[in-house]
């Protein structure tokens, strides 16, 4: 592995080093590195690329890291991975995705994360999204995330999307079971002519099942975004979304969240908020010595923390 | 006029004798009574079915009622009312209809009402809907109301469906000069297989314009509720939508506001809540001494008014 995979693995799976646990390190559309333990596996596809990620009912405080690279322009790929999660389970998922792209091709990397979860478990997600180099060809990331959340088990999904991916759209399907929650956490922020589309779909089927789906974004530049989350209650229910978005430069963001209560026991919120910094959250960290550029880069980098 | 015309003209217009003002009282399909003022004139279209209300400049607390009666089972109208109204005026319009259906076949009132708003004018629009009949015909509306809404202008908009209408399909369409400033008030209450579904669709053109639109909604029984809004902020502009349910029965409620900023200094919010009825809301005013439906009962009103 070269220097920029490995400074790429830093930026989108914080990992500076081969990481402890099971991991599948995956470059330029091949696996490059494996490891696998006594309660989680890792089996290649064999119909379509991708792989089954295999967690033992019982698995506690184990992790996986997925990463994805890739360095040549030109490369395009689908991906599936299916994430096979027991019953009492307690992991952590670090499947982040960094594109290299100096050439004048596009390079493109789709994707596709399943979840089953069983019950009782408790899955954290963590998905960092990452792009650079300076060629012409653009750097497409279109993941695509459906989770089944089972009876009691409760999954925490965080994704970022900081910098250098010139095109995505976001995709997350959940369905939840019986007293199953989820929280999703999502930060997102665009520059230059930068087009993101972020959608969330979420069932609550369940009975006392519950979701939360937080959105922040910051559009900067000739940048657009376009927020939609649907949160259908089916049961007794609690579901609340909430899109919190700042507008600079000559950046468009549009946000649909829509709320279906489908049963009278469902319990349903949605906010969602579009502005500008106000000037005089600008004004105030410029008393205190900071140019304009550099006190709206400390208050992004707080609204994105 | 006969007793049940009269009956509902005081349902939808609170009209118990001739009114002060103009007016243009529509029956079946034909105008049953006019007046004009001075300053208010009232002409029959001769191209398609309707009225165009000529309001002159500087016209001051002056009212129009223009409520449509019909109670043929089988009537099926279109009609388009288009108010002219000039600069600095202060007028008050009134536009309810009622629909009483005894029959088999179905009665449909389709009114297009568009608004044409000169500037620094002040505009409430009050607009009820009724229906009754035991008939099996079904008593429909759908309204339509574009707005022009001119620079410095106030429109406020107070439309009510409190009961008997079967189905209805309401659209509000409006585009806001520089200041021009729209608040909408929205209450639906639906009941037994009714469908509703309301849409706003608001263009926030002018520097400094802003919009309000409230919906206060209640669905019991088996009917449905779609609530649809769209506030485009298209310059410095502030617009905020909100959309309160009480769900009930087997009632089915979707909220899906949208809002899009295409100007960095467009501030943007909408909120949307759907629940039922804290149970121990019911229980305090149980203790009170009401029935559980009365207690429901005022509740519903309370949340309405």
């Amino acid at each position: 592995m070269d220097q920029i995979a490995k400074e790429m693995l830093a930026q989108v799976a914080d990992l500076h080093e081969v990481p402890e646990g099971a991991y599948n390190i995956r470059e330029n559309g091949k696996s490059a590195a494996r490891n696998t333990t006594a309660n989680i596996d890792i089996v290649t596809k064999t119909d379509v690329s991708g792989i089954d990620i295999n967690i033992k009912s019982g698995t506690k405080r184990e992790s996986v890291h997925i990463p994805v690279i890739i360095s040549e322009t030109g490369m395009k790929e689908v991906v599936y991975n299916d994430f096979h999660i027991g019953d009492d389970c307690d992991v952590t998922i670090i499947a982040g995705c960094g594109i290299h792209n100096c050439g004048n091709q596009d390079a493109q990397h789709d994707g596709v994360h399943s979840f089953f979860v069983g019950k009782n478990s408790v899955v954290r997600y963590v998905e960092k999204h990452y792009g650079e180099g300076d060629g012409n060809g653009e750097r497409i990331m279109n993941p695509q995330t459906v989770v089944y959340l089972g009876e009691n088990s409760y999954m925490q999904m965080e994704a970022t999307q900081i910098k250098g991916v010139d095109s995505t759209k976001r995709q997350t399907i959940a369905h939840l079971e019986k007293n199953a929650k989820l929280v999703i956490k999502e930060k997102l922020l665009t520059h230059g002519h930068q087009d993101a589309v972020s959608e969330f779909e979420v069932d609550l089927d369940g009975e006392g099942s519950s979701a939360n789906v937080v959105s922040r974004s910051v559009a900067k530049e000739q940048s657009t975004q376009l927020f939609i989350s649907k949160i259908r209650g089916n049961n007794r229910c609690a579901g609340h979304s909430e899109c919190d978005s700042i507008i600079m430069g000559d950046a468009k963001i549009s946000a649909v969240p829509e709320i279906t209560a489908n049963h009278p026991d469902a319990a349903l919120i949605h906010e969602a908020a579009i502005g500008k910094i106000a000037g005089d959250q600008i004004i105030k960290l410029m008393t205190l010595g900071l140019t304009e550029a550099e006190a709206e880069a400390q208050i992004v980098n707080g609204f994105l923390k």
